[in-house]
């Protein structure tokens, strides 16, 4: 028996008293029900009983962020309340279990027809989830470790196109970037296990190159190959990288899922590049769903040693400061004494531009920084497109403005001209 | 090498020609990408690309569903624009592979700043995804037989409180029900192995009531064991589950995932099922993420037997075109050759009341209808509760009013007074 609780906090949109919708969550996601049950005694909603720890009513809106929601029957003011709420649970309801906590925390509340709006903004957990699950077993050491990238984020590209590439054409654009001094590259998440690129036939044509080069300049590449599927196929697959001499592998969160996560992260002997392909479903609506800083916290706990966080100026919906909340929850440890501190990935339309600005917000530079047309469309080609990002971050690292260090640096001179819009 | 091809329908939301973004859509799923890369050869795109099969205009909105998207730079109509489009991939993109399907029609589309609305309405599968699948290996016949239920709808209903009660007091509560009559029983979502009430224990303590049961009176009663976990504990619990004579074993989808569901259906020798807790983040904004009929088929395939589709005039916030729509997909087969039908769960605020309605739009009884307070509430009892419930299901498939069924039978009576509102 345990007397911690689990911490949850939520934005929340309601036309009901906030405090009296609050409770009707604790209650749904605890002991309560619609109505009252003999079984429910004070004994029994003392022990297992869901709280109300805190409530901040925010800004009243003026229309409800999604429909199907009930108003209280003598309701003629209209207003839609919004409130910051945390919830907590616990321990001992569910154990220190990852998927029954998600069921808890975010199960069947999100159709709760009190609100209008419903997100999970954050959570806590007590210390029993870090002795419970791997967390990343190489994190930023590790994989600094295996990449040989001492200091400064790894410089990283994807494979583009991202499927239809064979096993040979792909090895020969490894070739491509490793001659070009890249530290990372990837697979897409739509590059899988198809007759025209079998992934077996991919790893070994991809480590030729990587292990070649390696041998002729001691520097080894990291290359994360794509491995979702079924638990048998991510196994062996992950074998089969090891085997091969590779230091990644890459799986889609959100098409494995929790369980199969866990699974990978007991087996696996190498870090786990997590993409999160179809976090949008999740999150792209602000009142709806998951933040990305309680989300990631799960797969961390799970065993993810690098997290996709998108990028400043991205190609998608995101705004910069989600972005940079992201990353910066990614580095901030999950527990006293086991931080299960992850690399953030950037992506999306990321260049050298971008590294002042990335550097600044995050005082970091424990990431991966993947550029594609960054890279591979910079005019003087691939190794002046990295050089052009290396160029960037030493800038940005040394409190030096683009513009200048531009001056003495040809790669990133063409680099800030090519990506000027 | 096949030539068959995945299909998925979606709605759309843009402000630029819809015809235009959906080619945007198709390229960032497949071969495109933001910049032209040199290896997109028009062999490769024709061998790899997606296809836009069908686009259907549908009318235009005044404001944009979700935020962040772009509008056209030479805009000034302020238009919205909404379609209904079918996209197309080669099934050699990926192979039959569950895991990466998700990735390929949900992945990276929802944050793609080209549209203020997106969420896939439904899709058809290559039959190979039938022959790389467990399916349901119980679904309507295989349930049927184990519940000894041959006709109508499974009466059900829930453990409450969700979470609180000990093994003992849940064992006295199944005593109850079985002895009211009740066909089948699950655990809540919330129940999982914490200390006050370890699954073991749990376990043993009920079958030793529904063996009981069946022994003196023939009838067991079906109990759907919450094992969410990892997968070493799911299998674990399936197995007592099945030695202490279970018929049935329960699972969160959403907090499992994917892969751990698929790997839960090959071990499992008991029906699944199958929970959707957390689904009001994936689809309560009606312009993104999926449509159940989109989703259930991805988790029939998987393996589920049992699919929550909510009810008429529920607690939440679903309409009841929705919830029948679920529910008719569920029934619907998903292969010719292999029809993967499952049994839809009806729950949420369920009483007598709704089974003519229910009945009318469905026209099966292959269903498992769930009430809480519908039986547990009951003015004479949950004897009479279940009988409330097989009174009006037997009105309901013979075509006589619930009122005139309830003059001959008080149960039912009863049922419809309490129930009123």
């Amino acid at each position: 028996m345990s007397d911690q609780r689990i911490l949850a906090d939520y934005l929340i949109e309601t036309a009901f008293d906030p405090r009296v919708a609050a409770e009707a969550m604790a209650g749904e996601q605890s002991s309560g029900t619609f109505v009252a049950v003999p079984g429910e005694t004070p004994e029994l909603r003392a022990r297992s009983g869901a709280r109300v720890e805190m409530l901040e009513e925010l800004e009243a809106v003026a229309a409800p962020s999604l429909p199907g929601a009930r108003r209280p029957r003598d309701d003629r003011s209209g207003a839609i309340r919004t409130a910051r709420v945390t919830l907590s649970w616990p321990l001992d309801n569910l154990g220190p279990s990852l998927p029954n906590l998600v069921a808890t925390i975010a199960g069947n509340l999100f159709e709760l027809s009190q609100f209008s709006g419903l997100r999970l903004l954050d959570m806590r957990l007590p210390d029993a989830f870090a002795d419970a699950y791997e967390g990343p077993r190489f994190g930023v050491s590790g994989t600094r470790a295996l990449a040989g990238v001492d200091d400064g984020p790894l410089i990283g590209t994807i494979v583009k196109p991202s499927v239809g590439l064979d096993a040979q054409a792909t090895a020969d654009l490894v070739k491509t970037l490793a001659e070009a001094g890249i530290d990372f590259i990837k697979d897409d998440e739509l590059q899988a296990d198809g007759p025209h690129c079998p992934f077996d036939e991919r790893v070994r044509a991809v480590m030729r190159v990587i292990n070649d080069h390696a041998e002729r300049t001691g520097k080894k590449v990291m290359f994360a190959f794509n491995l979702t599927g079924d638990l048998d196929q991510m196994r062996r697959r992950h074998d089969l990288v090891a085997e091969a001499g590779g230091t990644c592998v890459m799986a889609s969160l959100n098409s494995v899922g929790l369980v199969g996560m866990i699974e990978l992260a007991r087996h696996s002997r190498l870090p786990i590049h997590a993409h999160r392909n179809g976090w949008g479903t999740l999150s792209r609506h602000p009142r709806l769903g998951w933040s990305y800083v309680a989300w990631q916290k799960i797969w961390r706990l799970a065993g993810a040693d690098h997290m996709h966080v998108n990028g400043l100026a991205n190609k998608f919906c995101e705004t910069d400061d989600s972005v940079i909340a992201s990353a910066r929850a990614c580095l901030t440890p999950l527990f006293a004494h086991r931080p299960c501190i992850v690399m953030p990935v950037f992506s999306s339309g990321q260049s050298a531009k971008q590294a002042p600005a990335t550097y600044a917000a995050l005082e970091s530079t424990d990431l991966i920084y993947a550029a594609g047309g960054g890279i591979m469309a910079h005019p003087g080609g691939p190794a002046a497109g990295v050089e052009s990002l290396r160029d960037a971050w030493e800038a940005a690292t040394s409190g030096v403005p683009l513009a200048d260090q531009a001056a003495a640096r040809p790669a990133l001179a063409a680099a800030l001209k090519a990506y000027a819009t």
